[in-house]
């Protein structure tokens, strides 16, 4: 009982946390019908600037890794973002009321991952002084690309059946390239050369880093805003979204946990690594996601993934994903 | 004459205080008709960013003081906030070419609060090294809900007996909630509730709180520009509304700057926590205010209030108002 | 030999230095149609802060400096601005496929300067611990300035022999008026008068100048993005505005370190003043000049202007044009 007692008291903990806090708050001030709004154009800067942060510091320390160290995580990534979409396809798809591209298009936002979500965890890990391997953050688009390209994929099977039309098959390489071309990985692949290719610790130290939680901060006000305001939305569509958006997070962290251990116990990735993986799959879109899907998969209804993932989902993966993570390192290694 | 000399030397240094030059700056330029910009989302950050650090400072305070320290001071501040709205509807109100509701709306506007002005009072406290009981900035709700309602309320007492309907009476708690929601008070509690609630002080040390000067430079910057713009409304009404506006800051403040003194006697108030009672009386709101009265007394003029209020409200709070109090204080204490 | 081995090194350096590595990332993600975008306010905020900054510092020196010293080199920018404009009006203007008010055009906004350029070589002199003057980035407006009206009087008087209506003169008051009013020059000015005549060191050392290098490197990445989407516009127009645009900021920063270094025999103006004064000659304008020119002179095509000037101008301004100079200063000092 010591997992429950641990995750209770990190669960306490973390609703003093600044993440979790600035996202309740956003929640509350929802709930309250407040007008306060933070303009789109901060919501893009700080989006911006956290990927940077993330790639940069991802590039710097991937110059000084081993290539070897981290070739086979990177594997386990891909494997992850590809094995949650095939869950979705494979449960939530069957469900009642719940139409297949629909279910598809969730599951794949589902296994793209959040720079918010993944930051806030990496603030707590650098709170609580937990190491990690300053490359994990960096293995975002190892999931991200995958999950994007294979619930596109699998969407535009499906239609062409139903269609009966064949040929004009889904062009994968033309989705891969519409998502790294996407303003979030953009952002972090920018990130990730300018840090491996040039020396910009200077105007990192200065500038992108010491800014990074107090963008966080704000960016989780915005996410816990429009969580509340997606709620409507969720309402619109079979319940089992719900079912499926509190479930998902928590089974898809847990499975990497899983991985994750396995890898530590063979390769001696880091526990802190374990979490943040965990974090990684358990997290899900809010930046790029919806719109790739959006233009990808026309007829998903965007009311069933988008509520499900902002209002549920990201929630969830912050909430209680992170603290029970954290508790399970704590009594595994 | 000590005061006077003192009033005067602390007015010309407050010209090279950077609160004061930037205000001052903002005005030149727009006198000299400069395209110079500053872009409407960093403003709605730059405030958003004020308030947030006045709201978790605040919050972080109260969670350490006496709630018994605090309830006679935050009792006289919802009294100013009601006895300006009365002076102002039993003046101005009564002048030549003055409309009753156009008053009463003023009124309203120079009972509620600026937290550009207070900012800037905390910032010129602070360069001095004096002391202030970090909530009384915390106050800024108490002064400004009550003075909105009450001004919403008599104008609508006045207009219902203007057109013999009595009924559908101003709903005062719908005014409260309205009040609550606006964008200027929502952050404002909401930083409070962050900071009485949660762990806020990493990012209150590393983003909120540093930033705060610079983001108040530029917040002056355009308050200046829009305080020469609107001097052209302020033309197009009664002269009585330049007088008032000149008058009643000044009045405002030293009326609070003796209730505050009794408190300093009684309960040993702060000679500082005096100086920000008399700012907070004798600023006007610039942000939530206007967009409030505009929606509640629909048939008063904004060119009147709105006028009077950043033509020459707040220029001559923080020009004169700041340093006046400041050489009372020192005087007096 | 040893000039061209320095400049080599210099040179890949300087790929490494953030401030072109961010251009040359602008470029790379324009070019794979990379769909990040920095909000326009994000934009429009930084040039603020890097004028403002560059003003504030510019201020606070010539406070402390002896006019007389600044006389000289204020008088050499005069005239290298004039002359610049000049330069173009008798050799661009007579290439084949050349309209003359267009060449006059694109003189003139090689003959302003670019306040990110300026801004990026202060940083690497700063970084490699070159010392110079503090007011030298002050001399900004007058080479500006006059570069930016010869080339409005002289397209005028063009077009006014063109159309045989004499009359109706440029008026140059009405021009010098409209530059200073423009956004750049105003915060500019509005800076330089804060740091002269106020005491703004607090909020220039907590806010302004620690943002400096940051907000740098992402106007370097916008004007990396920018220079790349222009290259179309400039394919649209005679290739000799191509082989000026490479061509005149070397020959503009050459001329310049010619007189610089004459200024450095003659009165010791500092190694890293010439370099600066390079710098500022080489530069083109990107905020300020084309809407300027734009409005004085509209019947010039703005294509043959703004692409040569951000799509070659000012990439080769700064990826060669300032290591260049460094080698040169590192040979002759």
């Amino acid at each position: 009982m010591d997992l429950v007692a641990d995750f209770l008291s990190r669960l306490v903990t973390q609703f003093q946390s600044p993440a979790l806090a600035f996202l309740i708050g956003g929640m509350a001030l929802a709930a309250f019908r407040s007008q306060l709004e933070i303009p789109d154009a901060i919501y893009k800067f700080a989006v911006f600037m956290l990927l940077m942060r993330i790639g940069i510091e991802g590039g710097l320390e991937i110059r000084d890794a081993s290539f070897a160290e981290m070739l086979l995580p990177a594997l386990v990534t891909i494997a992850l973002g590809c094995l949650i979409v095939l869950l979705g396809r494979f449960t939530l798809a069957y469900l009642p009321g719940v139409k297949m591209e629909d279910a598809i298009a969730t599951a794949g936002l589902f296994g793209a991952v959040s720079a918010s979500t993944l930051a806030a965890a990496m603030v707590i890990l650098e709170e609580e002084d937990i190491f990690y391997e300053a490359w994990v953050p960096a293995l975002y688009p190892f999931m991200d690309i995958p999950a994007l390209v294979l619930a596109i994929v699998l969407a535009n099977l499906h239609l062409a059946k139903q269609d009966g039309a064949s040929g004009n098959g889904p062009k994968i390489w033309s989705i891969i390239k519409d998502s790294l071309r996407g303003s979030a990985l953009s952002a972090l692949i920018l990130g990730l050369a300018l840090g491996l290719l040039t020396r910009p610790e200077q105007v990192f130290e200065g500038f992108y880093d010491p800014l990074f939680r107090g963008l966080l901060s704000i960016l989780m006000l915005i996410m816990g805003m429009e969580a509340y305001q997606r709620l409507n939305e969720l309402r619109k569509v079979a319940h089992w979204y719900a079912v499926y958006a509190f479930a998902a997070p928590l089974t898809h962290g847990l499975i990497a946990f899983g991985l994750g251990y396995l890898l530590h116990v063979t390769t001696g990735f880091s526990p802190g690594g374990v979490v943040l993986l965990s974090v990684l799959a358990g997290s899900s879109s809010d930046i790029s996601g919806p719109p790739t899907l959006r233009a990808a998969i026309p007829t998903a209804n965007p009311s069933s993934y988008i509520g499900s993932s902002t209002s549920i989902g990201t929630p969830v993966a912050i909430a209680i994903g992170i603290p029970l993570y954290l508790a399970l390192a704590q009594m595994v290694f």
